[in-house]
């Protein structure tokens, strides 16, 4: 057994960085892992425009280098090892990793959310290979080609727009007969003379040997149609990553862990922020304050004060 | 009369230019006003560790800058004018500044709170060279040094409390022969060793060349003495920045804008983010997200949207 710790960490993305920060400068002693880089999703964001405090137009990879550095200034060295199951145990919160088992008084869960996939036959088969869940990531190898995006929120427009600057044709598919994006966004879609949009239609099937050539489309009534595309973006949302915490705190319909306005689950020792929790506004800046305020929540709790700073 | 606008914000502290921010890119029209430079508390801080994001060690003035930019980069001119009254009229908020009147569907107060001062020669000019007004922000730079903190109450306490964790020694100086803090912090008080409570005296004097380096205690008779310290945290109080809608929306005991988790405030056209709120951390960090969401929020109100990002 692990000495007993006053708090880990899940995961270093903008938020637990921000939680760690604030609980080193609080004098807990903890952990946070993190199996891959540090920066989360950062590394899927091409510019960043609106998060205030860093240089207007800043790099997601230029973010997550600063968040790292942030941690090393801090003498902090993230574990590199994946929380798979969180419990509790005689009071004390047990995270157990692909490598061993810690105890701390309480745990900020930081992990995250993923995106959804279509769950259609050969989508795993195509992914890398026309396939692709992040425009910034993947858009730059489909110039000049036809591309196709699912979806009708915000990162669905946005895609199509980012995809629009280089790609020959942008199709957008939506299953319903109006998006969600923002105004703003919408807007700027019908500036567009390469952006075209499909409502009521959904994606059946993909075509194609070893790369992705066309796509199944079905109506309402199931009546198919096919459509030629090189490259097809699913941007139909995000699911928490919290599996490690199943059926430990209370989540939203979607997943999503509930917590109050100071990030606290239904679990005493337990709080999360960021994109694992089911909040208004998805955002860097968002996730990084969640971060910030689950810390200090948990050093109240763990040193039984109440600091109303 | 001026023209309509979708919006007005009303500072450009670190939340007043992240609901600019959020504004420009909803697409709403509006003004954010400051009579002094954008950036608010920033200039009373000398290094910043804890805003994720930007550069660690970064000063306060470097990051007021880097507001400016932002601004600037979005097209976005401050007005300086200072709103002095907010009224409602005819379903519109009516906003006088010292030059004019402004009529909007919405406000945004984002007008931060000042932290009560001694008032003693040299308070300035140690500000962010050892004079502080907040533990959270600023205790970490203090690590193994000796610190004093001057007030009796809550805060004054628990900022005690948290400094004891990596200062050397903690010096609690209050007027009185007692604390106001509740019974359970005094309880804590006890229970740490680094931490000396000096009654019935008050501060009347720095001491330090370019940094502080110590203390004049005067007592009831006006008998002086000596305090070596790094460090001066003064907790006897901060008031929000609220007069010019005083009456308008709910507050707290202390007069902090009351509002719910999304910002919004007894009065339905009207958000608060920032110190001039009410709210349990009072960080860089939390303001910035708070105007972000303040922001969207008003910009749903506005525009009848339904923004599930």
């Amino acid at each position: 057994m692990s000495d007993k710790l006053d708090l880990i960490i899940v995961g270093a993305g903008i938020a637990g960085v921000s939680a760690a920060v604030y609980a080193r400068r609080s004098g807990l002693t903890f952990e946070i892992f993190e199996p891959k880089l540090v920066g989360g999703q950062l590394f899927y964001m091409e510019k960043i425009d609106n998060y205030v405090g860093a240089e207007p137009g800043i790099t997601g990879a230029v973010l997550a280098k600063r968040l790292s550095d942030t941690l090393e200034n801090l003498q902090i060295s993230p574990q590199k090892e994946k929380v798979k199951e969180i419990r509790q145990k005689e009071g004390f919160i047990v995270s157990t990793t692909n490598k061993k088992q810690y105890y701390s008084r309480a745990v900020i869960a930081a992990t995250g959310a993923s995106f959804k996939k279509l769950n259609i036959e050969g989508e795993d088969k195509f992914t890398g290979s026309g396939v692709s869940y992040c425009a910034v990531c993947d858009g730059f190898f489909f110039k000049e080609k036809d591309v196709a995006v699912i979806g009708g929120g915000n990162t669905a427009v946005e895609e199509a727009l980012y995809l629009s600057n280089f790609a020959n044709s942008v199709t957008l598919i939506h299953r319903r007969d109006k998006l969600r994006a923002l105004d703003y966004l919408q807007k700027k879609l019908k500036e567009k003379n390469n952006i075209r949009i499909i409502y009521k239609k959904t994606v059946s099937g993909l075509k194609g040997d070893n790369k992705l050539q066309g796509l199944v489309l079905s109506d309402e009534q199931g009546k198919e149609s096919q459509l030629s595309v090189d490259g097809l973006f699913v941007a139909i949302g995000v699911r928490p990553n919290t599996d490690f915490c199943d059926g430990l705190v209370s989540t939203d319909d979607w997943g999503f862990i509930v917590t109050d306005d100071k990030m606290k689950t239904s679990q005493g020792s337990f709080w999360a922020c960021g994109d694992c929790r089911s909040r208004p506004l998805r955002q860097l800046i968002t996730a990084a304050s969640e971060g910030a305020i689950a810390s200090i929540e948990a050093y109240k709790k763990i040193k039984g004060s109440y600091l109303s700073t």
